[in-house]
């Protein structure tokens, strides 16, 4: 290799190659499989651009992509961590920085504390542009599993009062979107593709106890 | 759905799921399988962050993400052509516009007419945007051969004067990176990765003759 920053930056390239082997628990919408972390970065960008109208304040759209694309990376040492998986929970926040480290750390010094503080912003839900990539990332597997009819919701026996709580980032990052949430949230109860709070209680009422 | 406008941004988003089906000839680094066009598009996406430093002049970072993150989308009707195929390149042109005509017409006219363009801007190679979205596009499947000990190159029987070829946009779009490309490839020749060109020449007599 010619220089040592350009063999630097081509091995953290070739090392996160390995995210498209980290599989999410979310089905594609044919229901075919899993989905990877790498193609759901991919959609999730996909989404801030056909979106963008709708963030609440002035976002700066190259960086909400920047921080989608990168958001999983840590994944690949630490794997997937499902959202309603209490006790994998616990221990994640450790596990993933001890990847970002190794991660970030393959890059030239100031180019991977660029990323990686672009990543810690995005944990830290601590800017506009934060919350509008996080309601994305929580936007996205509610539209799978609402296409292809219960997905990990059914699978898993998951009920409405987790999914609302699950979408609490949307209503703060994207208010815009909050009432498609309730109408996908209601028409999932209502076709059976979600099952009812434990306690048979409306949306209204479930979300009105956030 | 509460409107029109959101509900073709939805629509749009949902189809362009069945990129993560279309699959490209390229493997992964580790050989478990070939790549997909939707987890590639953001392969590159990421080396436009981390490479950007080597375009040759004033780039928008933001247009190049975009354009790399859109660019295979025409593939979810018109599939994935093979480069090295000479015979399906011929009506790739055709299939790619028909395909380009329903996707982006799924989107409301304005924000679909602004993602079309940056389509044809890329695929026009009119911009220094373009050139080095192009070249990125070229080079992540020569990491990827190089990576895995020839991928596709031997599977094909591909040699060095027509990965050369079909490097040039490289040499034009990044020229800060046509040494890489030329260190890949002796070394990938050295190792047999690579066939030499049928008449046995150097890479600088190839290159010369561009």
């Amino acid at each position: 290799m010619s220089n040592d920053r350009l063999a630097q930056q081509l091995g953290f390239i070739l090392e996160i190659d390995r995210l498209k082997l980290v599989l999410r628990q979310t089905l594609l919408t044919d229901r075919s499989r899993r989905e990877n972390s790498a193609e759901h970065s991919w959609h999730l960008a996909m989404m801030a651009i056909v979106l963008a109208e709708y963030a609440p304040a002035e976002i700066n759209l190259l960086r909400v992509i920047k921080m989608l694309l990168i958001h999983d990376l840590v994944e690949i040492d630490a794997g997937d961590t499902f959202c309603y998986d209490t006790q994998g929970n616990l221990n994640k926040a450790d596990r993933e920085n001890q990847a970002a480290d190794r991660l970030f750390g393959l890059l030239p010094p100031e180019l991977g504390a660029d990323l990686r503080s672009q990543w810690e912003e995005f944990e830290a839900q601590s800017t506009e542009d934060a919350r509008f990539a996080a309601a994305l990332d929580r936007l996205q597997p509610l539209l799978h599993n609402w296409r292809n009819g219960g997905g990990t919701w059914l699978q898993y026996g998951i009920t409405l009062d987790r999914v609302l709580e699950r979408m609490r980032p949307v209503e703060t990052g994207t208010p815009a979107l909050w009432s498609l949430v309730e109408d996908i949230l209601a028409e999932s109860v209502a076709k059976g593709f979600l099952k009812p709070a434990p306690r048979d209680v409306s949306i209204a009422e479930v979300a009105s106890q956030g």
